[in-house]
């Protein structure tokens, strides 16, 4: 794929944001074929590494990610989805995967 | 780290949003010395892939990312960092590292 660099397991981190909100919602990766359905299916799909499987984001739930523009990092190694969600992102339920807020104390070396 | 999922390599992928604009400025890497770094500080570290070595972000550029808020997602494999950069972040010059837009094209597969 043109100008892009997947890593030794052929997958790319894909940032997932709203773009009305600008809310950062989720990371997942995508494989040459998971990008190429995202760009011309205008709904986003990633690559599961737990299943091993292509994964159209929402088949299950519903919550799709309808794409608006996708971009990529100066690297070339990350990229960015600008997206509509049409229902919660995250499979707990919550609106964004990311809810828990992380403090200096959950990161102190245990004694 | 208490409840935090590194990968294979200790590393942990760490997504820098400006807390101001709402716009995703880059994905990095942390180790756990970088996030400990990143929380005590108050300034974002990263984990250098290339040059393999802590980095504090901006400190030969003077564009460093001043922390707002702290989050890992629902799988505790992800973080995001909220945070006010203090100049362009990107090593282009650029504000963000996302200023390359992809298309249909750009995943065509070659003749």
């Amino acid at each position: 794929m043109r100008n892009l660099k997947f890593d030794e397991k052929g997958l790319i981190p894909a940032i997932a944001q709203d773009d009305d909100t600008g809310e950062v919602l989720m990371l997942g990766y995508m494989n040459e074929e998971a990008l190429r359905r995202t760009l011309s299916s205008g709904e986003v799909w990633f690559y599961s590494r737990s299943r091993q499987e292509l994964w159209h984001k929402g088949k299950t739930s519903g919550s799709r990610l309808k794409v608006r523009l996708v971009w990529k990092d100066c690297d070339s190694d990350t990229i960015l989805v600008k997206a509509h969600p049409t229902g919660p992102v995250c499979h707990t339920g919550n609106e964004t995967c990311f809810f828990q807020q992380l403090t200096k104390q959950d990161v102190e070396v245990s004694p």
